[in-house]
């Protein structure tokens, strides 16, 4: 636990500078700071509970589904990279290699020695190494469908880095599957989309569009990827979860193949999906406000923190007694809490749980022992309750499901009111200019109307909408001819 | 699950060929394979299911004693590994070494490009990156102590590499203290040791030597090193955890530092320990026989199989009728189970589970339905009982009980049965050439006789036991001179 007598400083206001906020945000809650290894981070035990929780909730739902958890190696030969053509062009440009395998003293000083024959790289993205196993795990119809999944780190070199949203090191989740069919592998892609949005949306308590990636957009080396989209609070968008449906591409350069029933061979069908480290930077700009984190009590580390006051050895005892009834209540009820029965002002200590974002505050003084009552005060509104003792559970459980609900239901409605549909390519320059959203309009297949856009406006076409998308009944907003579908553009993140 | 009618190779007995025997058990229990990165492996879901029963046990304990998970870099800059002279000296010889952060194609082949300024290494260890960071989270006596755990891969470049025992690329915790005094940081040292010990006697069921390593052999940058040890069926010793008090040769190095209560500038004292996935290759080697794996219940991802017998389709119906109550029964007593209800020979079923070391096994026919009665056999001795059906469960109960005991026991023993006091450097010769075990005996300070023994018997000290160890009242057993220590000998995995 911090020192709370340490300076705290001062939080920016998000409409004065959202990105100096976001920032703000994450040193006063502790979450994550930079590493001395430019565009790597140090996540902070708090932040790190957070994934902690993130991992124990996916896990449990990739299990389910009958997925098994495995470790593939972090080096990548670079020949494997190379096999699939789309892949390596998405990634070698933002690839650590590894070249050496010692350091040997030269001159006084370490240098790189032993120099290997075929550089490696560190896994931006598993596929490959991945599905080169499966060539040797899967030889018949029997052998699929296989259901694997891998919690790593990975590492893409960033040139612009930021605290969770862009880290040249993440952490995160791969899941890779192979079948037997088409349709087997479009089924998973879509089931694992679902397993994210779920969780998004339940948990994290952040609205989402699911839709499909243009062309330009997807993964490389997939047929198509889908994707789950979420509106942060400044309007940009950020790509929250994705599933990749790779049809027969890795399997063709991996030589995954099985002998069907009818014992004729055939390429495997492949799925691969990821959710990383960033969410937690979407966790935090959707919900938290200008007195630091906002969080979700369902994704919380701690739900409720106790303070317990007193100005006499007497009263102390007194109080702690009774916080000692609160405690054995919430065990019961698996809710998480913390005490802290630091000396030291409770002001301090309603500011310091107060920027970490713990969604309800129980202080028991005194006083409230006399009259058989509990202050509970919610971290999202300030409102201050005084409840009776035999009431203080169930309010406690109704507050923590209403706030879970209320932030879902102000994510949603935020990203409604800043979701436009129009087809004037003036507007839509002047809107992503001045305050960015959502804009939901038609778009041909021509790929040079989508990155003309880009460029000319900085915002990228973020889905092909689930609902809505598939819509011929208007005009590309660029060039004005026949457009097949509706698609989502936002500023992105 | 594998297809159960691929080819199954033998496996070799251990008298015949140990080694061989090791990599036979571990193909036939299908826990890991080696990777087209050499020195590298894959961990397959059953072995990576037994590596995350090991985190849930051990970060249950952590947590229980205050430490907090966070994250730190995968990449260390060469600088930081130079800081510490014993560390970069311990490290140097098998660092992997990334020089540049992209490929770019030139003459048509991709090559490294965007060389670095200054190289990284990934981290074998983590000590220089986490000590930097602590330097700068540490200010106050009320920072501390500073009881930080991470979860994570290291990378140390294997010559000869072996599936779980050495890999270049291997899975481990790695936990990092800071305290105010020495004091605390010794005892921290010593109740992380004691962490590991319990976890490995009582949850893996193997029988370990606590000691303290020479200085030869404790980890660079240490001031002392305790290790538990324990011995393989073969003789052999493997270090199974490692506690190290590394004093404040890091905090001077890395300037963490902090003003005590008297506002006195003080460097802080640290403690790091480790458990790796090596101790699955001690898991293997320790129990498992000529069939296959041999698990602890305690540790076990399936404590029993439940196999249904049929040979008509009435008798399917009547028979998993009854293997759902037994799944319910286990359910409620929290044991975990898999059903095999595939089609096929039993036999089949028996030899692919008895391979896999699952503890019981449950037969239920149309004849012990008839009965009302199970068939239950135990994977570690082979014997078939007859359990009434109002019995079988308190029989399981007890039979993982028993089966967890046994184990440990039978571990202790083989370790007592093959450790030897000696005084005479030509027994210790022939035994260790011979058949080696553990030799107990006297050691002087010099380090010349510890490397020479090293040198002549490929023996080297395994620990300074803590029961025994200091004890000045014989002669070293290689030069005669005064020696205030009785050392642990033994051939090292």
């Amino acid at each position: 636990m911090k020192d709370q007598n340490q300076d705290s400083k001062k939080i920016t206001s998000r409409t004065n500078n959202f990105s100096q906020w976001y920032l703000d945000v994450i040193r006063e809650a502790d979450l994550a700071e930079n590493s001395p290894v430019r565009g790597s981070m140090v996540i902070k035990p708090y932040g790190y509970a957070l994934w902690e929780n993130i991992q124990k909730i996916l896990d449990q739902e990739f299990k389910k589904l009958g997925t098994q958890n495995a470790y593939f190696p972090l080096l990548i030969p670079k020949s494997f990279l190379e096999k699939e053509a789309e892949h390596i062009e998405g990634f070698a440009k933002e690839c650590a290699v590894v070249t050496h395998h010692r350091l040997e003293e030269k001159d006084g000083k370490l240098t790189p020695a032993g120099e290997l024959e075929e550089p490696f790289v560190i896994r931006p993205t598993s596929e490959t190494i991945i599905y080169d196993t499966f060539s040797k795990w899967i030889h018949s119809y029997r052998d699929l469908p296989l259901l694997i999944n891998q919690w790593c780190n990975v590492m893409r070199w960033e040139m612009r880095p930021r605290l969770f949203l862009r880290t040249t090191e993440f952490l995160w989740q791969e899941g890779h599957t192979a079948h037997a069919t088409k349709e087997e592998a479009d089924q998973k892609t879509l089931e694992m989309l679902e397993v994210y949005r779920k969780f998004v949306e339940e948990y994290l308590s952040i609205s989402i569009v699911k839709g499909k990636k243009t062309e330009i957009e997807k993964f490389p080396g997939a047929d198509y990827t889908s994707t789950i989209e979420a509106m942060m609070q400044d309007g940009k968008a950020l790509q929250s979860g994705t599933s990749h449906m790779l049809g027969q591409n890795f399997s063709k350069s991996f030589e995954i193949s099985f002998l069907d029933e009818n014992q004729k061979n055939q390429y495997v069908w492949q799925t691969s999906w990821g959710l990383s480290t960033r969410i937690i930077g979407a966790l935090i700009m959707s919900h938290s406000d200008d007195k630091g984190l906002v969080l979700p009590p369902k994704i919380a580390p701690i739900q409720v923190v106790i303070i317990p006051i007193w100005s006499s050895d007497e009263e102390k005892l007194l109080v702690l007694e009774e916080v000692e009834k609160v405690k054995t209540e919430l065990e019961e009820a698996s809710i998480t809490y913390k005490t802290d029965d630091r000396e030291g002002r409770p002001g301090f200590k309603y500011f310091e749980w107060e920027r970490k974002g713990i969604p309800l505050r129980i202080e028991i003084g005194p006083k409230d022992i006399q009259k058989k009552s509990v202050v509970i005060v919610e971290r999202l509104l300030g409102n201050k309750e005084f409840i009776q003792n035999e009431k203080r559970l169930s309010f406690i459980k109704e507050s923590l499901e209403k706030i879970q609900k209320t932030l879902f239901e102000e994510s949603r409605k935020f990203r409604l009111d800043n979701t436009r549909e129009i087809s004037n390519y003036k507007e839509f320059k002047n809107i992503m200019s001045e305050k960015p959203g959502f804009i939901f309009t038609h778009l041909c297949l021509d790929k040079s109307c989508e990155e003309k856009i880009k460029e000319e406006t900085n915002a990228n076409s973020r889905c092909i909408p689930f609902d809505g998308g598939v819509d011929n009944s208007g005009k590309c907003i660029y060039c004005g001819k026949d457009a097949p579908n509706k698609v989502l553009f936002g500023k992105a993140y």
